[in-house]
Order: C-alpha cells, then sequence, then structure tokens
C-alpha cells in the first residue's frame, strides 16, 4: 500500500502527502524528535497546538526504556504519551552504533551492551520489527547497519550486504505479522552505501524490489562535511522510487533541508531544533543567535520580530540571556518553543513555495 | 498606609486581602518562589493562568545577576520577567547567610562574597532599599541579620539588636524615597529572636512603633525541628499586630502552614512546591507520592483523580514516572504546574474554610 500521495511538483521538488492511521503529514515536512518517547522539554498537547504533524521516536530507547512491556500495557506510545498524531519509529541500529559502550554485527543480528547499565542485548532483522510492533507507530524503519565515516569501498559493500540480507528478512517478519492495536502500519527501506554512488544505487535497487512503503537515505550526517552530505542527496533522485516517500534521515540544518527539498527529498528528522534551543542557539530570519552573547544583555526586544511564539510574544533577549546565563530551565522551555515554531514555519514556507 | 483588610475572622484565624498597585491578593495564601526573576521550570503567564496572585523574588540573587541596571532598563521585574500581578521581595539577608562563601557582619551593613564570581559586595540597610526600589517590588522586606539554629541567649539578644536598628535605618530610608516607576511599594519588618520569647516579642514591640505596612517571623524554618518552628508560631498572635498582614518567612510544609493559619499567620512563600517537583516529589490529597518509586513503572491512573492540571489530565503516573528515570525536562516541568496547582487550592480550601 502506498501511504504517499505527491499532489504537486515542480522539477525534482514534490509536494504531498502521507497518509497513516493517525492523520496526514504534508511534506516537506520535519519530523520532531521524540527519543525518549517525549519531545525534551516540551509536552505532546502542545507540540500539536504548534502544528507539528509527525514525531520520530527510538527503538533502542525505548526498548531499554521504559521498556515494551509497559508500552503494550500503556496500548502503544501514542497512548503513553498522548500523542495523537503520526510516529515514525527508528529502529535504533543508529543508536546502537553510537550509544552502545559495545556492540557486535553478527550476521543474524547485533549484540550489544545497554548504555544505561551494561546489560546485554540484541536486536535482529525479526525482534525488531515485533519491537517496533509493540511500540506501536504508525511507520517503522529496517534495522541497518551504520556505518562510520569513512569507510573503504570493501568495508561499505560487505555492510551493504548486511543492511539488504536484513532489509529482506525485516519486510518478510513485517508482512507475516500485524498491529497490535488495530491500526496498520507501514515500513520503510533504508539506503546505506555510504558515499559510494554504485553501492547506494544497488541498494536503492535492491530495496525497490522488496516494495516498502516508503525509502530513506541512511548514514548520512554523521560528521561528514557538507560537500559529502550534499553528493548524497544528490544520488537520490535518480535511485529512490518516485512515487514514495523519500526520507532523509537526521538532516536538519536549514540549508541542507532546502538542498534536498530541490533535489526531491519529502522528510526529515534532526534534533538540531531542541537541542539548539537548549544551549540557547535560536533560530530567526536573519540568522542562528547565539542568546548567551553579552550584546543581548540590555536588549529588550523579542528574539524574532513577527514570530508568534510564547517566547517572542511575551518576553525580552535580555530576559532570555539571563535565564541561559542563571542555568534557569525555563531558558531551555523557552527556546525550544521558539526553535520548533521556526521549523514549522520553515517548512510550511517551504511547501508554499513549491 | 494599611495594605491589608480582615474580611473576617474565626478565633486566631483571619481571612483578608492585602491590595497593591498589581492587585489584590486574598489571603491565607502561599507566595511561589521566584528568586532570580523566574519561577523554576513556569512561565510567568502559565503561573497567572493558575491562579498565582503573588510571587516573591530576591534581591541578594538579582542584585547579583542580570544586576539592577538591568532592571531598571526593563522598567522593573513585573515587565522584565512579564509578570502583571503582586511581587514581594526578600532583602537578601537570609540568602547571604546561607549562600555567600564569605560573609563580615558590620554594625553598618553585611560584606559579602558572590556565590556565582568569588566578587565584593556591601549591603547596608540603606542601599538595600534602593536595590528593592530599582526591582520594584510592590512589597520589599527589611535587610535582617539571620542567626543559626541553635544560638544562645546573649548572641540573640546581640544580633537582634542589630536587626532593630539596621530595620529603623531601612525605614527611614524607605520614608524618605520614592518609587522608580510611578506605582507605590510598602515595606515589612522582620521579627527575629530564635526560639526566645523574650527576644522576639521586644523586637516586635520595637517594629510595631516603626509602623511598617506589615511584619514577618524570620529566621524560622532553618533546619530547627518541628517543634521550634510550632513554639515560634505560638508566640506570633500575641506579638504581632493584629491589623496588619503577618507573613511566616520560609514556612511551606502542609501541616506548618495549617498551624500557622490557626494562629493568625496570612501570608506564607516556599521553595518546597517547585523544588519537591523537580526531585519527583509530587503533593496530593492522600499524601506526597514519590513518582520515581518502582511502583508506579505501570501505573497507568492519574497522579491525582479529580486534579485538574495539565499533568493530571493529560498523563498518567507511568508516564511521569518514566520522564524521571529517563531524566527528561518533562518531568519536573509537569510535576511542578501539579504541585503548584496542589498549593492553590490547599490555600483556597483554606480560605474558604475560615
Amino acid at each position: 500500500m502506498n501511504i504517499f500521495t505527491i499532489k504537486k511538483s515542480s522539477g525534482k521538488k514534490r509536494r504531498g502527502e502521507i497518509q497513516t492511521a493517525h492523520g496526514t503529514v504534508e511534506t516537506p515536512n520535519l519530523m520532531i524528535v521524540a527519543t525518549q518517547g517525549t519531545i525534551k522539554a516540551v509536552s505532546a498537547l502542545d507540540l500539536c497546538e504548534w502544528g507539528s504533524e509527525f514525531i520520530i521516536a527510538n527503538t533502542y530507547h525505548l526498548y531499554l526504556r521504559p521498556g515494551l512491556e509497559i508500552l503494550q500495557e500503556a496500548g502503544g506510545l501514542h497512548k503513553f504519551m498522548n500523542w495523537n498524531k503520526t510516529i515514525f519509529t527508528d529502529s535504533g541500529g543508529f543508536q546502537v552504533f553510537s550509544l552502545s559502550k559495545l556492540r557486535k554485527f553478527k550476521d543474524d543480528g547485533i549484540i550489544f551492551q545497554s548504555h544505561i547499565d551494561g546489560s546485554y542485548h540484541k536486536f535482529t532483522p525479526e525482534n525488531n520489527v515485533q519491537m517496533q510492533r509493540a511500540i506501536g507507530g504508525d511507520v517503522m524503519m529496517v534495522l541497518d547497519e551504520c556505518m562510520e565515516f569513512p569507510v573503504t569501498h570493501a568495508y561499505a559493500k560487505h555492510s551493504v550486504a548486511r543492511t539488504l540480507k536484513w532489509a529482506e528478512r525485516s519486510r518478510s517478519e513485517f508482512l507475516k505479522s500485524s498491529s497490535l492495536y488495530g491500526y496498520s502500519q507501514s515500513q520503510f527501506g533504508i539506503i546505506q552505501g555510504s558515499t559510494f554512488s554504485d553501492l547506494r544505487r544497488m541498494c536503492a535497487e535492491e530495496l525497490a524490489g522488496m516494495d516498502f512503503e516508503g525509502y530513506a537515505m541512511g548514514g548520512v550526517a554523521i560528521g561528514e562535511s557538507k560537500e559529502y552530505i550534499r553528493r548524497v542527496i544528490d544520488m537520490a533522485d535518480d535511485m529512490m522510487p518516485k512515487e514514495k516517500c523519500r526520507y532523509l534521515m537526521g538532516v536538519g540544518e536549514e540549508d541542507d533541508v532546502r538542498y534536498a527539498v530541490e533535489n526531491g527529498f519529502d522528510i526529515f528528522d534532526c534534533v538540531i531544533p531542541t537541542r539548539n534551543a537548549r544551549n540557547g542557539a535560536l533560530f530567526t530570519r536573519n540568522g542562528r543567535m547565539l542568546i548567551k552573547n553579552a550584546k543581548y544583555k540590555k536588549d529588550f526586544s523579542p528574539v524574532e520580530e513577527g514570530c508568534e511564539c510564547h517566547l517572542c510574544k511575551n518576553y525580552s533577549r535580555a530576559y532570555l540571556h539571563h535565564l541561559f546565563k542563571a542555568g534557569e530551565m525555563l531558558g531551555g522551555i523557552l527556546a525550544s518553543e521558539h526553535n520548533i515554531n521556526y521549523y514549522m514555519r520553515l517548512m510550511k514556507e517551504i511547501r508554499e513555495g513549491i
């Protein structure tokens, strides 16, 4: 079943809609990250009010804490965190790669040590699908092997072969199982291959044959330069199925998002809006504002003139500067609201520009 | 000018109103603490919506950060933090005593080292009044000398004598100066004397002669047992002017507040509602709930049945437990809202019971 419809296109750019059991997501769009089943410093109800249509949670984190048994007893993540719109869940392959103290890739799965208590766990393509069934997101991602950057072509080729085998097993497990909560779920494949276009192409073609509901470019924005990120973006339109939703994972810098939309991507996810906010970096039409900078000490204007968020309508730069200098939680809370609203507005403008 | 009116009394209990340039405060009532010009984890506009009528900020903290020049440029603390209801400001005498690395009480004032950067500063009764003029709270407190507990009678007698001299100088400075922002401010005297009733009585009588707009019992709840706290509460009705507002500083445990209301106190301030919230201790009709406790892991009921706060209407104990276990900011945010609402309701019930 295709959950994605293109409403309008212009060159490689596409304006479309993702339809899930929990609503419609207009694209291009960016998911706010809710790794542990919460948007950092933000209530799900507030995020909903600000117009966000989807979030992404993480299987690695939720499996370890609170654990799948609790999510199942709650009736799935939507109910547990009181978010009634669309949820994507990442498989956690990237988090095993980036957070776990110890990890061992075997052909049948990954053995890893929890970053919380050091306990040992194993993800296989099959149990990972079942975990994402228990979480109950509307769209799940396949388990893949993430590579560092840079890697040799030989290593990447070997890794892509494993990722493809796992994708096939994931798809098979997905197709023979069903949702636990009475609504349908979808599954996206992930294209790997580092910056090697022959491997990315081969991976994309093989995955296309498995007929996923959507496709993602993975293993991007993991520390490589913008030039390399764009090299992968450049490959996408040509190798990813046109009629399916195209997801660029982990990318969220405004210029990269704009560039990727120009090149045919539909959706994104990134920690930047919320993480930067907590560090005092605010996005505005006039560029990034580092609010801890001394020049804002006596600046009684709003962070961004014309912005309709709670911060900009009610508080000054000087007050926000004070909150950050004084280590007050309210600083991160207000800044998160602003940055999320900035991205909501940005994506709306990008959509309306197509 | 008396800013306080008794509307109804029953035994020693009183129901009344404080009138300031920024509104009416119904008493008995409890101030939420906004030490650094912010309620921790809560936007001033939200607090206002929850029905809070007054907050208390701190001169020691605001003088050091953001500094009085900035508060003056902002047009006072009300505008700086966007709180348009009543503000009390404490003189900071207690914070010099509890936070400063080094402090030296001299007859003319206190020399102390900032806990932020180690710089040296001096508070005198006179400059402290001017600082509170710059902050612009509706009610300011005199600079006093806080004593540890326990102290000898001889030490306490000497300290009370200094507190009284300072109170006289504070009152004189207050009466010969005026507000910077076009609305009137009031000043409360602080009764000291540790647990010695003769000293407390002498202090209260001397202060009464200076005709402050209200009176506080200070130096209470600084580490002594409940028995000692109540010993001071027991003295109050007999020695504090009846027609003026009576403030018990730093007390906020529910049973102590109830006991103090029974004994003629009108207002309170305490960090308990917000500090306990951030530590995962929630107040409910059925007692304190330590949400990190494992028994809440799979408890999908609300924190408090019937509570109308955002937390209780939208999230479960199990979800809040997860947020605290995962170290997510949203836990402290939601718990703060609940505890503040709990205290708002508690004080309303106490008022309606008189």
